[in-house]
């Protein structure tokens, strides 16, 4: 994987590049949204390049426990497994670890927990997981951290720190060592973490550029903390993380957040926030939000949003959206999700012209008037 | 609406026929995919017309009750509404209120029922039917009837006869007073009814050919009779229906049912039963059924059914579809509903070809042959 950076904002520490994946080009700053188990939830692959979707997210986690990294590496990977033929990003598990599974037991070794599903035992170690990264054959693997939660104390976050420094190494000794199962090219991510600590966060840092993997996340953030000491951490860590190399922000987020952390150089995010209020009946319009079951849109005729694209605003009503929610239908879910989906790939291309065409400021100026609008 | 009669097969009374309808020409066998709430459950318009759907039904009493038919009407109509633009069929309600609505009271006037929604109390009257689906805007309106269980004393099928074709006069009428909601050509059908009675169903037969309907539509079958008693209505219905009108049999059915009935002179069908079984894991295969979450299937890394061209087969394998039925993933209902419309539509196309080209009854022992292949 190559990333090519193509642009710096004059004003604003805003970024648009490219990465260059063997499944294709991706247009940075880009969103990926969130395919938990081998598939965008209530979405196809088709409807995801319709939607505009360059690369998706996959969680290691779910697949290691279902349907299991073997049958996906004897299926020819996930790309093929699922049908998805553009880039793919796996997490390394370590927050669904720490935030979905039981009895988790932790030391330098690895983390011993119990599925959701059927209270089997596991170990992650950090080799083990580059090597289930391997079998899924994603394009970027990430490695093995540990997650603290929010409010954390500082012993705790130090010592998170150490270890997940530990174990970056030796996931990055473990990928030197090993080889993709299709002939692919794979790359590994560092991951920062220190919880809301600037001096660890900073050492956290520091230590993974000089181990250099081919890209950068600030990790355990958006986990309860306030807004301005994750737009802090994410702006340390970006002045930390090589120029050269490309940053994600994991878990990040909602649109508003996108756009602050695009302006603090950020050049990749993920978050189920899109899909997830979609199959709630939240969707997304320029001016906020809407809530699609609402009594008030029972006879309106218009699309979520006249100057939307997608599939559903180009061919349904509100009024139809609010009465497959109403009546229980599965296409409501898929048509609002196609919008939500729509609606963050627009945005982010957005944030890019305006980065390219040196308007950054300007554009997230408006954006904000006008998202926020509603709300005042 | 035009029916035209294209062609008879000299073997048997298969027959291959054009409707001729505003939106657009249906060829026929038709098999019409349930849309019952405004949508083919999990399925968009799109997903539709790509597996080569000409005509879906809708649900009167379903849609009267929600969104209702004054907002459909609002909205432009059920095509507008749902987005679908090729022919649409709408039921009476009938056989809805028969066996979904709870205290349900009939007498000559009409039905009085407690919606299963909200237990809100409703009266179906054989002109206020005909007002509902003028509102919904269907091409092809289904007149009232009453619908009997099986088995059912001769008395009572004698006098749902007698019942059932009060209400058709009455439907016929009040079509005629009455004009479509939007710009556009309805047609009303008549449902013959006598249970598994052969006088009662010959006698309900010529009287509403006498009342001269658009189509004529053998109803209250495939509801627990033998195979061989529903067969012998149908071929005797056929019989007294006229030469140049469409013949529809209601609710009907399985693909062996389908084809039996093609050869007796049924042109259109629709069922649940490819819809409700992919959401259950069970699709089609020429076969034969397979259950998708079989753990046979685990590793099986061929599509469905190689020879076939949805989506769903040019894209995904067995295991994945399982996969996704074991993980709860809404995509897997819709991957499945879209391979069993597919093969329903390819079966009723592959008829109409056989009948085209004078090889009906050699395609149907063909059909048979393969289809129970696996079952002896």
């Amino acid at each position: 994987m190559k990333f090519v950076l193509e642009k710096t904002d004059g004003q604003t520490k805003a970024r648009a590049g490219m990465l260059n994946t063997q499944h294709g080009l991706v247009r940075t700053p880009v969103f990926m949204p969130v395919g938990t188990q081998g598939t965008v939830k209530t979405v196809s692959p088709q409807d995801l390049t319709d939607a505009g979707v360059q690369m998706i997210l996959g969680n290691t986690y779910h697949l290691y426990l279902r349907p299991g990294d073997g049958l996906i590496r004897e299926a020819g990977g996930l790309h093929q497994f699922m049908n998805w033929f553009l880039p793919i990003l796996t997490d390394s598990g370590g927050f669904q670890v720490f935030s979905l599974a039981e009895l988790r037991k932790i030391d330098d070794g690895g983390v011993r927990f119990q599925s959701h599903l059927d209270g089997s035992y596991h170990l992650f170690t950090p080799e083990s997981v580059v090597d289930i990264e391997r079998n899924i054959g994603a394009d970027i693997m990430m490695v093995l951290d540990e997650c603290v939660s929010y409010p954390c104390p500082e012993n705790d976050a130090e010592e998170s720190v150490r270890r997940t420094l530990l174990w970056a190494q030796r996931s990055k000794n473990r990928f030197q060592e090993t080889l993709p199962s299709a002939r692919l090219q794979q790359s590994l991510f560092g991951i920062g973490q220190g919880s809301t600590y600037s001096d660890l966060r900073r050492r956290c840092a520091e230590r993974l550029v000089e181990m250099d993997f081919s890209g950068y996340a600030v990790g355990g953030l958006a986990v309860g903390e306030p807004k301005s000491l994750m737009a802090e951490i994410t702006d340390q860590s970006t002045e930390v993380f090589p120029q050269e190399k490309p940053r994600y922000l994991m878990g990040v987020g909602k649109p508003e957040d996108i756009v602050d952390s695009i302006s603090l150089g950020v050049d990749m995010f993920d978050c189920v926030i899109p899909t997830r209020n979609a199959r709630n009946g939240t969707v997304y319009t320029r001016r906020g939000k809407l809530v699609i079951k609402n009594q008030s849109f029972q006879r309106d005729f218009q699309p979520i949003e006249e100057s939307c694209s997608c599939y559903t605003c180009r061919r349904f009503t509100r009024a139809y959206l609010r009465h497959l929610f109403q009546a229980g239908e599965i296409l409501g879910l898929r048509l609002t999700t196609i919008h939500n989906i729509h609606f963050y790939m627009r945005l982010v291309e957005d944030a890019r012209s305006a980065i390219l065409a040196n308007r950054f400021s300007l554009w997230k100026k408006d954006f904000f008037n006008v998202y926020y609008a509603n709300h005042s």
